[in-house]
């Protein structure tokens, strides 16, 4: 069986998160037990939530555990197997966690699932026909529920999400409007995620600028808001929100580090009627088929074509993700195992 | 046609509102015109959204224009009539504001509704039977949707709103715990409302006693929250919220004289996927008929016995409305006019 190499959470982040949080080893694979088969990553996911396990408090997940292989999800191809429903050379998305190898229970349901590459790139799997794009259908669809011609907001637009929240709700005949970090990002936004407009929240560091600039690119005010964000640009969104407008909460990044990041003026809920929910997409297993039948329909016809930010080799995963809560991937982040 | 006392929007308050805000004048009645009436209205409705529109603010409501009478619910009775539908001595509920008697064109839907005061004393239709009996219908059955056995907490928990919320969340077999300031209001809730505990916020004035007091009162955490106040309640609640929490949010009387009052961490939305929405019952008509209805049985049949709160006179009103604003009332806040 082959070495594993595998980064570990060796300690719980103090304020910033940091490369000594975690650390390298390498593992010994056991051998398969009957139903188990040895997966071979070839891509780890590194997703922004990573960041709120790391925390030892109260979330909607258990936090990862110390001393253990950071959690996470991968694609790879079916190395072995003793379980005959999975034959060697199949690819397969589960959740592999922070290796290069993972040795899985494959009868358990949900936990690998084979896909289909002809016309859908490995690596999407972990994007657009993933977790992230599931995230962006089920926020779109079911939480802000658009109506044609009504005006959505996303911040982190060119991430993994944003870029499939941005496909989806120009297919329903929305204004989509993304904020994204550096003239780059919202030009590639504009010009190859098809948004409408594009803020960049570096020239608009304050909730004022933010609130000014989101009415010159909504003209018609905002009817549906998903939040990858928080912060002052939660705020200045429901300064511009419409009566009954719809705000899906999916992520609080700028404050995961630290003290809480009050909302300034709850009482415009109340003014404008204004629904906002959060969600884990993990929790809605029942939209998965439908969500991924139109995600992976997007991809395979070229109507989404999602960018990626690839690092190379486990080593480099916990700068990959220490810069993915930075914001300098540029896209879907991931790391490539092989 | 007799001469009517009006209290009139004179000024608007800067900061808190203060009795010259308001001014009292005499107006000669018109004469009716055809398929109007004149009704002699014998209570006024004082509740806190009035509040609200003093301010020349974005709300859902146009603000209260200065000058014109403060518009309110009123119940009375026909005194004249030139329309075929209405009979003199016939009780109704409409909207006329704060004076003695109106003159409506009574063709127009929705305007004049007659009641029945057999079973229903004339009052209740501005209470338990009426605008704030269908609020607290609203925000319970719409938005928080409880299931038997689920916690439900309330603040304002012994006003119009909050005292029917109480029967209507016992009727569907929830923990029912309000939040009342002062002893007497507490046991009232208990003893009188029906509510399984009721917390008296004067002895928690800030949002870490208050959260230790939810903790005891709601073993089991908190399901559903109907939100009458803001301010630190709300961010003690939502300490104590369950996953998939639901808060009706109907009104933040705590923010209306000045400065926005914060939420101190919304990240916990995202954390417990709670669900937050604003709404304003004139909004949803469509419900009013079965909520009336479900509301008019429980004081029918004395499973809802709601207090009043009754000034006397026209003269009366700012001063009860300013008493109201901050909690003097006990109940729903009335003002008889005959």
């Amino acid at each position: 069986m082959p070495a594993n190499k595998q980064q570990l959470l060796d300690n719980r982040p103090e304020g910033e998160a940091v490369a000594s949080n975690f650390r390298l080893v390498t593992a010994q694979t056991p051998e398969l037990k009957d139903n188990q088969v040895l997966v071979r990553h070839h891509y780890l996911s590194l997703d922004p939530y990573m960041r709120g396990r790391m925390n030892d408090s109260k979330s909607y997940a258990q936090p990862q555990p110390l001393g253990q292989v950071m959690q996470g999800g991968t694609v790879g191809e079916i190395a072995l197997s003793k379980n005959p429903k999975f034959a060697v050379g199949d690819k397969v998305v589960g959740f592999g966690g922070w290796q290069e190898y993972s040795v899985v229970d494959a009868d358990q349901p949900g936990v690998l699932r084979k896909v289909d590459t002809t016309h859908v790139p490995l690596s999407h799997y972990l994007g657009a026909v993933g977790m992230p794009g599931v995230t962006a259908w089920y926020g779109l669809v079911k939480i802000i529920a658009p109506k044609e011609g009504e005006t959505l907001v996303i911040s982190a637009a060119t991430g993994a999400v944003g870029s499939a929240f941005g496909a989806l709700a120009k297919a329903r005949g929305c204004r989509v409007v993304g904020i994204a970090g550096g003239p780059d990002k919202c030009k590639y936004a504009v010009e190859e995620l098809g948004f409408d407009a594009c803020i960049d929240y570096r020239q608009h560091p304050d909730t004022k600028s933010m609130s000014q600039a989101l009415k010159e690119a909504c003209p018609k005010g905002i009817d549906g808001y998903f939040e990858n964000v928080g912060g002052y640009i939660l705020d200045a969104v429901l300064l511009r929100a419409n009566a009954f407008a719809r705000i899906a909460l999916c992520g609080m990044i700028a404050g995961y580090d630290g003290q809480p990041l009050p909302m300034a003026n709850p009482a415009l809920l109340l003014i404008n009627r204004i629904k906002i929910e959060g969600f884990i997409v993990s929790e809605h297993m029942e939209v998965w088929p439908e969500a991924l039948k139109e995600l992976g329909t997007l991809v395979a016809t070229g109507k989404l074509r999602p960018r990626e930010s690839v690092a190379q080799g486990i080593e480099s995963a916990p700068e990959a993700f220490l810069g993915l809560l930075k914001g300098k991937n540029f896209g879907k982040q991931l790391v490539k195992l092989i």
